[in-house]
């Protein structure tokens, strides 16, 4: 009780945040009213709608934790060391592995994201653009070792995300689980092709 | 009256889809029943099913229609003279084609279509063989004009087929309406650039 207080004092808005997160991977976003989080966190519905005006932004504020992660270990990727080919693969290997371990993992959080792409929020549309950023920079990377020999690195970034919308997009890749082909591998290699 | 019961003479099971497909762009399909269809041919629900074991086939049926007709726009194309690279762009702006003009003439129907490829139903599996099929002989053409240098032409069409996918996808196509980049013909390029 007394931590839960602390915690209110120190950051409200990341707790309810943390509390809604926990409340809609158990019982799915849909479900969870703003009476659950508020109750779960001890305090008013009023107080909770201090900090977010509707329920709504409490579903993109989750959704944003979640692509922030995914995000973030993309940008890990980009400054290893490595081709920009490997780089690359790597990428596109990372935002598909985040999308199907929280298949399996979460199934509930899963859902919230594929209602968020269906519906184009815009946590997903900022989510596009920070990809496109980390893609265009190893594609700029890899024009810099001769590997790559693109004119503009920014649609060529765009255009290797759309070929390879099949791993990375939550709704997609389950659409997509019965059919084999093609591989990851291949989609990659076919793009490399592209690009060099 | 007449020509009605001398429809249902000739072939019942085109009539039924005929009349669900009606009814479907008016009502949407979820909310179309076997007794509605039944209604309009002046049948019983009995007998409905004497040619459609459950709601859900007929469903299939109309989708298998609307899927055919693409796949027929396809085939055209294919056959026509001009280059393999012409053709292929001319395949995939048919098919982003017959897409838009689905969601803009007729949502209802385009929503059952949405449907299938959400749950993969079996229609939308063998749509993709079909289309694959088509695109593979394009790329095989071009292979030997010497426009293409592919070893496997079956993977290069399924490869294709993926990288557009956004522009083919009644789904995706929605969420992507408000996204410039890339263009079909940007794609298209990309796609070419890796098979030539």
């Amino acid at each position: 009780m007394k931590i839960v207080s602390e915690q209110k004092e120190t950051d409200p808005h990341q707790n309810i945040v943390e509390v809604a997160e926990r409340l809609f991977s158990q019982i799915g976003f849909q479900k969870t009213t703003v009476a659950d989080i508020a109750r779960e966190l001890r305090m008013s519905p009023a107080n909770v709608y201090r900090f977010f005006s509707a329920k709504a932004e409490i579903n993109e504020a989750v959704g944003r934790r979640l692509l922030t992660e995914t995000e973030a270990s993309l940008e890990a990727i980009s400054t290893q060391p490595g081709s920009a080919s490997e780089k690359l693969r790597s990428a596109i290997a990372a935002l598909e592995k985040a999308n199907a371990q929280r298949f399996v993992a979460n199934r509930k959080l899963h859902e919230l994201l594929e209602t968020a792409f269906n519906e184009n929020w815009p946590i997903v549309q900022d989510h596009s653009k920070k990809l496109n950023k980390v893609l265009t920079n190893i594609i700029s990377e890899g024009n810099s070792a001769g590997e790559f020999h693109v004119s503009d690195c920014e649609l060529a970034a765009i255009l290797v995300r759309s070929a390879c919308i099949r791993f990375c997009h939550p709704r997609l890749m389950v659409e997509c689980a019965q059919e084999p082909e093609p591989t990851l591998d291949q989609m990659v290699d076919f793009c490399l092709v592209a690009l060099g």
